[in-house]
């Protein structure tokens, strides 16, 4: 039976064509609109949202994970999630902290001494120049183990984790300053400064919160934690922050909870934290004046607390880096407008929002006109004096973000569950739209910018309940999208958070962005260095030093080169692997049976997996990414012999032998499905195909996989004049395989013309 | 300055509605449709799948997360992901792995001593009652790590995980018999079975493939290893399986590739192993009499091997278990009809499916009719006598799916990037459609089961390339959503996989799934039993044994209990946590800073946060999912003291004081607000609030928080009493935070019934 006619059928579909035409529905949208109950309103949303294949979306946001520990990312509209990028969790997809490169990535987040497999992450940020996004890098602070994360925006992978020397907690960051300078975090709950131990009696002594300033290196691409610093604040639990920005560019402002200083005790029957932490009407937001702190620390001013230089806070009194501002009843959000004039919190047990005006907080501090100093001697400015307008919203207002039209902000009203709109520079309520439900933050398009975008808004809400197919005790998170380009707010799309909680997100135009599709060869991802352990095509080899074994290794369609490893019961074994490919998409994975490792490998990328074999046995290593049709096939042996075995050296004994037959068929096949390839060529080369970069890119690799052709029939033929008709068939297959990978690309190719409109070129 | 007028806003709210009439909008469909470049078209595929603000879909599919480790849940049409379930990785926001409770089922998936955090999940299969899907349990295998893990549907958990005691790699799994008596897993690449070493010079000797029968008690909801058997087979690669099904249940079906047994070696000049195991025309299908097999393993006949029952080859053979067919060239997916009768396998490196008819097979196993035997002596049927027809489909056949009509049947062809549909009775092709790209496992509603429900169809693609922006060298995979109602199938949607790269995905209606909203007080969900460390509100308490202490801890919307906790450095703490919320959503989670746990409290779940203290210091633990207004203020300190410490029992001092003033003024605004309250209670149960049962429960649990209120109200009487004004005041503050509670709750309800149209029932 002929059942191997893979050529006469690609022959085939060359000469008609692969798709069959499309033949009109039979059903109207009419009828679809009623059966599925949708509204002309709906339909609307529905065309503003609807992306078909091929789309792209016009901004991209990143969403923190909250607890998940990682990064959310999705288009906007179409609400697509396209990337979960772990930060400070173990994700194995990615093979984050299951290779060696992204463990020590990890591992300079654990703190004094302790693994730590999680995050929970808050606040992203986008680098910025000139208070613009500029879509190079992305910060996001992590809740629970005060520390900040960077993700690089040329390949979304995490390349840096930094610690916290001093604060057990943190809340305010990853705030950026315009020229991303400086990333910002605050304390959340006060502690002991440097982590040390002090009992709650000496609350009001020796608890402090701070604010620390990560120095940015761009060049590097790093945080400089060397030429970063910090300010000690009092113990009130300060929230989030914002860096001023144009007329208040220097500035940044941090506000706080808890300024009543409440230590709770519910189990000896004290009043919760909650009731004491709300108590108060108001709290307090700080205004600091980083620069000039900056040029403090620089001239020594500081004390080093767990190595790390503190700006104390007498020191920020005696120099003018601090003021205190008071702000109404447990806010949440602080938030610069996009000239930095205003600055806005809404306090969240309040139903107003506070509109501060920057020159009239500088001309309070000028004029040196404060009504009072806090328990620590910090400066107050009374605020009669600091505020522009005060706007009742409603019930708890948390957030604020800006418009691209003027003076137009929204803000999220928690226990409404609402989006209020509205004009701070006025002092009015514009429209209101409900959300589903309880809203935490919001997000507009580049919203905390120079020049925000406008166009959309994004709800974070905190609880969906009915709005989804139900999945259990623990249901997503909602996040809703709200088109915000008319005069009033129109709800367009629900989408569930599958994963994690996102506090905060940070929206850019999509165009922004310029992520690479394949890596320099070699480079090792979470460093951005050639990787020492590189090797090219050829260049494979096992090394052995002492129970020492590093294996270097290339990856391609479809085959590891080695493919039998073997080593002695408990040696150590490093698995360095180069994917040798160039194609776009084309991942490698590699899992070692019964072992805790799993690389990606990206195009270009290399990256080690390392075991210690401490059993002996059989293992299958194998491509965990479907990277080609033989990709089941693209599979080895690690063999881990016991201790003291003896290897026979035997040859084993084929499964199946072939005869001179089995060569002359298997070369017949491929000749005859070379003439296919090339009537595909033809096709392809005869239409304008150089006009599709992605079309160019395929036939580049269809390229690569027919030298890798010519390479195996050189070897088929090689066997056969040596009538070695074992490995002259079997070499004749390999050479058959990479025409199945050529044809495979080829086949992408002219699908993608036929779909975009190519035209025929030439005769 | 009063600003917290909340009272004052609440019941303006109440008074006029909470959202501003919707106004009618200015952009006209035709500008929305030509400003994003839709089709009409495309139009119509927006209508298929937008899903309103609370609308529900048809479906669910769960697709494996591949080498994420995890399942991704998502809704069709809509194609929104609605959950990512952990099954083998850790992940936080779900506590799992981060919990005492799911770290026993982790570590039960342990593999010789290993610690695996992750797995390369691939097939899974939802629990059957007669051959139809019936949305209780859920099953998956892991290929890298042989493992099967148990995910109960009622609260989408991982409740068990079970290790193969002989393979070291599996594919062929999970597919379960129709009554889910049994979940089936095959070996992927031949090893020695118990995980013992061989030299690859005894490959065709010693190595093996198998197939196990997991059996489950559906009672018990779990898997029993004690009655689980495996049936030894050939070094062959076996792949996946199938159940027979009607006419053929009790027969099991598992095919394989590299019958060549092929040992490649390319670093030592040999071919790879994509050549050697591609190299002949055909593979096995292993056909084979699990019933049968269930009997002989009761009999006793069996070897064990790692503790561990194996029916071997040499019984298998004398018991007519196993029998042999030849399939086309490196066939990947084995799908038997909705009827049992045919049996379609595509061989990948061919171009035709083949179908095999279940009663000729049946008919040459009773009239021994083979044609011979394969190197270990299992009898081969031909192929000629079982085949019912062979049909060219294109190029790369991988997997099949059944319609809802009859004879119909969707195949992935991977390398032609389409989907074929054909009639597998009639043997001829229908309808070919492209997806982008490489298409992988398909699925169809149910369309595994007897009963297959047709409507949609979903290409599993493994390329992504062009289709979305980009987000770096790392590509989601593209699940493509068809419409295949009509005579041709329609490509509706693309939808990003953001995480993991799924192979088989599984979908069910929406409605046969019946998942909980909430926990039987105090249950640990990964036994579903109740927890032996939960705790009454009121019976929360601290004990302590040598270096063990035990915190039995209660959470509830804004607050912890016991809100401090004092223990010694190198003390070994656990935190019992109880959320004794009833509300539907009303998570909490709990995290102690810079400690490596994280909880997931669903309402009414008790889970366990065990730490070491291993160093002094004072650690803020808090809330990690926001829960409420005051989410920020649900939150305690864990104090470690240093060794030696000696507490001098002073008291702190008060951070702000309470006068009698302050008391009577929180008072007033507390009456305020209650008045408010009541008029939103008219509101509500003026209407018909009882017809919505959403409303029924928020209704509930805002009385609940009355209670409370009144818990606190009595306490700040108390204490005003006896003129202690700190107490008063605070606990009157307390009383006012529930009273938001129940503000936040009950908008929420008038919200809802707004929008769904409650009526006025009562004047």
């Amino acid at each position: 039976m002929a059942r191997t006619i893979f050529h006469s059928l690609l022959a085939t579909a060359a000469a008609v064509g692969l798709t069959l035409p499309t033949v009109a529905t039979a059903q109207s949208l009419d009828e679809v609109m009623e059966r599925r109950g949708l509204t002309q309103q709906d339909l609307l949303a529905a065309a503003k949202t609807f992306t078909p294949t091929g789309g792209r979306d016009e901004f991209i946001v990143f969403a923190s994970g909250g607890q998940s520990g990682q990064i959310m990312v999705y288009g906007v509209p179409s609400m697509r999630i396209l990337k979960y990028v772990s930060v400070f969790t173990p994700e194995p997809w990615q093979g984050f902290g299951f290779d060696e490169e992204s463990k020590k990535i990890l591992e300079s987040g654990y703190i004094d001494g302790r693994e730590i497999h999680w995050g929970d992450t808050h606040h992203p940020a986008i680098s910025e120049t000139e208070g613009n996004l500029d879509g190079e890098f992305l910060f996001i602070n992590d809740k629970s183990s005060p520390r900040i994360g960077l993700v690089n925006l040329h390949d979304f992978e995490t390349q840096q984790i930094v610690v916290n020397p001093i604060l057990q907690s943190t809340h305010g960051g990853a705030f950026v300053t315009p020229n991303t300078d400086y990333i910002i975090d605050a304390a959340q709950y006060p502690g002991v400064l440097g982590r040390g131990f002090a009992p709650l009696s000496e609350f009001n002594e020796k608890y402090r919160g701070a604010v620390t300033y990560w120095k940015f290196d761009r060049e590097a691409g790093r945080i400089d934690e060397s030429k970063s610093f910090s300010l000690e604040l009092p113990p009130y639990s300060q929230d989030l922050s914002d860096a001023g920005k144009l007329v208040s560019d220097g500035w940044s402002f941090t506000n706080s909870f808890c300024a009543e200083r409440y230590v709770g005790g519910i189990e000896s029957g004290r009043p919760p934290f909650e009731a004491g932490c709300s108590q108060a009407d108001t709290d307090f937001l700080h205004v600091i004046n980083w620069k000039k702190a900056a040029e403090v620390y620089e001239a020594g001013k500081v004390e080093m607390i767990n190595d790390h230089p503190v700006i104390m806070m007498d020191t920020a009194i005696e120099e003018g880096l601090v003021y205190l501002i008071a702000e109404p009843k447990s806010p949440h959000g602080v938030d610069v407008s996009p000239d930095g004039e205003f600055i806005v919190v809404g306090g969240k047990l309040d139903t107003q929002a506070s509109v501060y005006s920057f020159s009239k907080i500088m001309d309070a501090i000028e004029a040196g006109d404060f009504s009072g100093t806090d328990p620590y001697g910090l400066p107050i400015i009374s605020m009669e004096d600091a505020l522009h307008t005060q706007v009742p919203l409603g019930l708890g207002p948390l957030h604020n973000q800006f418009d691209s039209k003027e003076c137009v902000v929204y803000t999220s009203l928690y226990v409404d569950s609402q989006v209020v709109k509205w004009d701070y520079c006025e002092g009015k309520v514009l429209d209101k739209l409900s959300i589903h439900y309880n809203i935490g933050h919001l997000v507009a398009m580049e919203g905390e910018s120079v020049n925000p975008a406008g166009k959309y808004l994004i709800s974070l809400n905190k609880l969906a309940i009915d709005r989804f197919n139900p999945v259990g005790p623990l249901h997503p998170q909602n996040h809703q999208l709200i088109d915000i380009s008319g005069d009033t707010m129109e709800l367009l799309y629900d989408m569930p958070v599958p994963l994690g909680e996102p506090h905060y997100a940070a929206a850019i135009a999509a165009d922004k962005l310029k992520p690479l599709v394949r890596y320099k060869y070699g480079t090792n991802s979470r460093t951005g260095e050639r990787h020492e352990g590189a090797v090219r095509p050829g260049q494979e080899r096992i090394e052995r030093d002492g129970t020492n074994v590093k294996v270097y290794m290339t990856a391609i369609r479809s085959h590891f080169t080695p493919e039998i490893v073997e080593v002695n019961e408990g040696d150590t074994v490093e698995f360095i692997i180069t994917n040798s490919e160039r194609a776009q998409d084309q991942t490698h994975g590699f899992s070692i049976s019964n072992f805790n490792v799993n690389l990606s490998l990206e195009p270009g990328k290399t990256a080690t997996a390392k075991i210690v074999a401490d059993r002996p046995g059989v293992y299958s290593y194998y491509c965990t990414e479907f990277c080609s049709a033989l990709h089941l096939e693209m599979t080895g042996y690690l063999l881990v012999r016991p201790e003291g075995y003896v290897d026979e050296a035997k040859a084993g004994e084929e499964g199946v032998s072939y005869s001179e037959a089995d060569y002359t068929k298997q070369v017949e096949n491929n000749l005859a499905t070379q003439e296919v390839i090339d009537s595909v060529v033809v096709y392809i080369t005869e239409r304008n195909y150089t006009d599709f970069p992605d079309v160019a890119a395929l036939v580049e690799d269809a390229t690569d996989q027919l030298t890798f052709a010519e390479d195996a029939k050189a070897k088929s033929e090689a066997a056969a004049a040596e009538e070695d008709w074992q490995n002259a068939t079997l070499w004749a297959g390999q050479w058959w395989q990479y025409q199945v990978k050529a044809a495979d690309i080829g086949l992408r190719a002219k699908n993608y013309l036929d779909e975009n409109g190519a035209v025929k070129t030439a005769e």
